[in-house]
Formats: C-alpha cells, structure tokens, sequence
C-alpha cells in the first residue's frame, strides 16, 4: 500500500470523506513533491495532488501515479474546494485563520464542512519506513565524518563562530546542508542552551558542548557530543561522567512500547539524584525525519509511546550558569528488543587538541 | 517614535485595545530579536516582549528599553493571555487554526475578544527608514560583487549546478547568505520558471538566466540578469532587446502614487504588442525588506500603491517553452520624483565565455 492509500484508510476511520493536506512536508511525505505551492485531498477512492504551472514539469518526475494532477492555477484554492465534498478535515496546526476562512468562503456554495483533522499525516510519519532509516542513517554518518574531519584540525585557539562556519562548509562540501546552525559553546557558554557560536576563542582544558546535524535528501540527523580541550579538573569530569551515565541508562529505556515520558525519567532521576535536578531543563529527546523535531517527544509531559521504527534523539544534559555545559546525544532507531544507535562517535570524554 | 509605538498608535486608530504579534519576522521587526521564540502585545501604554529562559541573554541585548520584558515559560501562550485585555487583534495570516483555538481557551475566563487584523505590522514594513535602505544596497551590492566574481570564471562548460553552487559559497564568503537558492538556466531550461539548476553542461551560444540574492544581516537583495555565452541567433537577440525595452520602460513607471497594477501594465503592453503576450506569466514585481516576498506587488490584480521608500523589484521576462527565456530584474526604491536602482550590473546583453 502506498502512504497516500494507507492515509486513505485513517481518513475513512476518523469518519471523514477527505483529508485536506497542506502542509508542504506532509505532502512531500505522501506524494514526494519537493516545490513549495503544492497540496493534496485525500479519501473516497481520489488520491488528487495540486500543483500550479510551475511545478507541472517536476510533479511529473516525482510524483506516483497513484495521484490524479488536475491542471491548477498558482492560487490553488478554488480548484481544491471545486473537489472537496461533505465532511473535509484540515490540518489545524499549519492552516493559518486567513486560509481557513478563505477556504470557508470558497466552499460557502457547496456542502462541505471543514473540520480540524489533527496530525493525521505526522501520525503516519513517525514509523519510519525501510527506506527513510537508510536515509536518516546516512544522514548521521555524514554528520559523523564531518565531526572526525572538525576534531583532526583541532579546537582550541579558534572561535566557536570559526568552528561552526567550517562545519558547515564542510556539510555543503559532502553534498548535505546544515540540519541546523551548528552550535559550538565552550566552558560557561555551553550553559546557555541556544548559545550562537560567538567570536570567543576556545582555550586549552575546556568543555565544548557541539551540536550538529545533516540535512540529506530531505531527511535530518542530529548529534552532540561534548569534548574537552585538554585536561579538566575534576568537578568538571564528574559532571561529564554523570551526564554519560544519565543518557546510557536512557539508551536501555529504549523499546517498543515504552512511553516518553518513562524514558525522559530515567537520566533525569540520575541527574537529580546527583543534585543537579535543575540543571537538566529541557526533555529528553524528540523525533527526528523529514522535519528535525517531530514526534514522539521523550519529555516530562510527554503522551507518546515509542513505536518500531521510530527515530529518536536520546539527549539529556547538565548545564551550569556561569561555569560549563555537558549534553550527550545519540539519534537511535526503536526496535523490538530495544535500539539501534546511529551516532558511530565515542562517548567516553575524547580530549582534542 | 519607535516602531512599537507607532504601532500601538496604529493599533488604537483601528479601535483595538490590543494587537498580539506572533509573527517572528513582525517581532524582529519591532524589538530587534532573532530568536526563535518570542511575541509581543502591544496596545494602551504598554509594549510587552515575551520570551523564555533561553532567549533572556539575547533579548537583554537586542531589545529597546521601550519594551517590558516579563520573565515567561516556553510555552508563551498561558503568560500572553494574562496581560490581554478586552478588544485583541491577532496576525490572522500567521495564527494557525490550532494556536488560535488555544488562545480562546486560555482567554476563556477572561474577557478578551480575539478579532483578525490583518498585516498591521507589514503595511508599517513597506516604507523603509533610511537604516533599512542602507542594508537593502549593502546586500544589492554584495549580490553585483558575487555576479562580477562568476562570470569572470565563466559560464559555458560548466553546469548549472556547479555555478549556482559556487554562488552559494562565495555569497557567504563574502559574510551574506543566499536569500534563496540561486536560478542558473540555460537555453530551454530558462523557460521553465523554478528550474532548479541541473546536471546540463552550459553550452556555447546560449542564454542563461540567473537570478539570485543575498541576505545580509536580516535583509534580502534580488536580482536577475541573462547573459549570453557567446554569439546568439537574431531571434533570441531579438527577444532579449524586447524584455529590456520593457523592463526600462516598467522603471520609468515606478514613482510616489503609481498603483502596483499600473507599473506592471506598462511591460505587459509592451510585450503583448510584440506577440508575446502569452509568455510573460508572472508580476512585474513585489516589494523586498525582512521577507523576500512582500508588499506592494506590481502585478494585474494588485491593489496596492508605490509609497515613499518602498523596496520593490522590477523584473518582466519572455519564456518560450523548449527554446529560451529570458527575466531582467532590479531593485528599486521608490522615491518622490521616481527611483533609485539599486542593482549596478549592466543590463546591455552581457556575452561571457
């Protein structure tokens, strides 16, 4: 089945005739359309896909022929209500009020009513299939090479701007693009957690907390590690050695069927118990796809259960105002028996020059 | 006055008591800020910037003394409904569905009534202070050097995608971004309008329409020439003489007052008149500042008015299917008596290797 039929399916159990698809990475997730004015309605036995002159030429390469292409006009609304029939859900959380009331407008002559459908698409996106963890996985192996490639030339005596400007090129050079401006924080800056890499030099016996990811054929990858730049002194090596134990104790919570919230407890119960509870002020991971957060999210509040196939970030960490970071993170695909790590880097605290 | 106070008075003209920004761009715009999570409430006296813990450093920095900044938690939303009152504008462009149905739940008690307002803040955007102009010309400039610096290394021989990629890294060489990824189209490919710049070789004899922009320090440049790779048929020299002819003719249209619909009829008629009518497909223009895109259009269905110091590009073209297409673009700012071009590569037909 096709994830345009497998939608198909859900939309006919939430007892709607159509889904409303217009979010532009759940389109391309269902149809593989990479343009940027494209949408889809969904049910009944119509698979229909909607694009303007533009994208006329490329929707033909890449999308399935499973999906009718009628010929649309650049403001595609008119066409999609022309099509729409009885009970029509939307996306709540990408239609913004102007489009659903210019939507309503539309449709006022004929009998449709549209109603907010949730995440439908987002739903089916977090188990990922065959194809999409090859692509996530080598995603991260890139993100790997870039690191090695970072740590031969050292850090110390460069910026963290520096370091972060070279890791980019360094992507680009691979055929990738920067999942995200990398974050490179040395000693006290690692303590702000969106720190932008700053024109202070990295100096010898510091922490650097570097958080990197690869965008690659439209999936992400994200990795950090935190490495020491010469000798640290002890209080230092213990907060790192904690923050190791809190996510390898995470990484064994890990299984089908295990709930985020019970995954985020485990570091954070360690890191608490070694007085740090509110030094740990974020959740413990989120998914990770064509968008770099999606569902599940591991995290206090957290309603998600892990399924197979999912991939997630395992990222707890401690942050201490005025002194140093430590955040380790791995992204690790869900299986049966527990997860499969796609970050190949040592954890055990590697000093680099 | 500040920007924020401006728009409170704007605010106050519309009978609302409040307006809820939401719109990062429109925030950026306002306070300054760069983050990635942050809103304001602006209305009666006050001018309320919210943040959470992540971004209090940066918003200590970017933003002016004029606005309170209450400590929030990362979920805005509980914090900004405490400090609405009464008659509440919100971004409807923006909001989606879902944060709206959220907001109405948490002002459920109080006695706020959330009412669309449509682009306040951007219709305060479209006439540029001198400050903003001055960034928009440093990022045209940079955009003319990165051109300068391609050609001299050539186009035939090369592909599209390597030259566009060479773009890239030199526009961010020179300390820009690419404001979006850059069109470089040859000969037939140059009349498919979002041709992503492919694995063909450019050829000798050939035009090749390029278009890019950068972004510097929040602000968009964009700019299209067409360039031939050595000698070139008298037709399709015939069709570069016409969008030239038509693209002079448009500038001379630009000044305080013109309407958007007005400016782009005068290519239109031009390149109708010479039986091509059918192959100009796009607006003359749109307006250029913090969004690549943004008011005021110059296009047939535009209702908009050319003010002051306004940013708006000026870019007819002639696509030919299976042959050729060529798009000569500048950006201008409206002025009193006309324009000021801020694009400084010639527009003669340029012959490059």
């Amino acid at each position: 089945m096709t994830r345009g039929e497998r939608l198909a399916k859900v939309v006919a159990e939430r007892e709607l005739d159509q889904l409303f698809v217009s979010n532009l990475t759940n389109v391309r997730y269902l149809t593989g359309f990479t343009g940027t004015n494209g949408a889809c309605l969904i049910g009944g036995d119509a698979l229909i896909f909607f694009t303007d002159f533009r994208y006329t030429e490329r929707a033909e390469h890449e999308v399935g022929p499973e999906w009718e292409r009628p010929e649309a006009e650049r403001e595609l609304v008119p066409q999609i209500v022309g099509r729409m029939s009885a009970r029509v859900g939307f996306e709540d959380a990408h239609l913004s009020v102007r489009q659903l009331a210019r939507l309503e407008a539309a449709a006022d002559d004929a009998e449709v009513e549209l109603i907010p459908a949730g995440d439908l698409v987002e739903q089916l996106r977090v188990a990922k299939e065959p194809e999409e963890l090859e692509r996530i996985a080598t995603a991260a192996e890139l993100a790997d090479d870039v690191y090695r490639w970072v740590l031969e030339r050292g850090l110390a005596g460069r910026t963290e701007h520096e370091v972060a400007r070279s890791c980019e090129a360094r992507l680009r050079e691979l055929g990738a693009e920067p999942g995200f401006p990398p974050i490179v924080a040395a000693a006290e800056n690692g303590a702000i957690p969106h720190a932008e890499p700053g024109e202070r030099e990295i100096a010898a016996g510091e922490l650097v907390v570097f958080d990197m990811g690869a965008l690659l054929d439209g999936y992400y990858s994200d990795c950090t590690r935190t490495f020491a730049t010469g000798e640290i002194s002890d209080d230092d090596r213990q907060v790192y050695d904690l923050v190791l134990r809190a996510q390898g104790a995470a990484l064994e919570a890990i299984r089908v069927g295990a709930s985020g919230k019970e995954v985020d407890a485990v570091p954070r119960e360690i890191i608490k118990e070694a007085g740090h509870g509110d030094h740990f002020g974020h959740g413990t991971g989120h998914g990770v796809g064509l968008d770099l957060h999606e569902g599940p999210r591991l995290a206090t509040t957290s309603e998600d259960q892990l399924a197979e196939n999912t991939v997630v970030t395992v990222e707890p960490g401690v942050y201490l105002p005025g002194r140093l970071g430590v955040r380790i993170e791995d992204l690790v695909v869900v299986t049966a028996d527990g997860y499969r790590n796609l970050s190949g880097l040592d954890k055990e605290l590697q000093v680099v020059a």
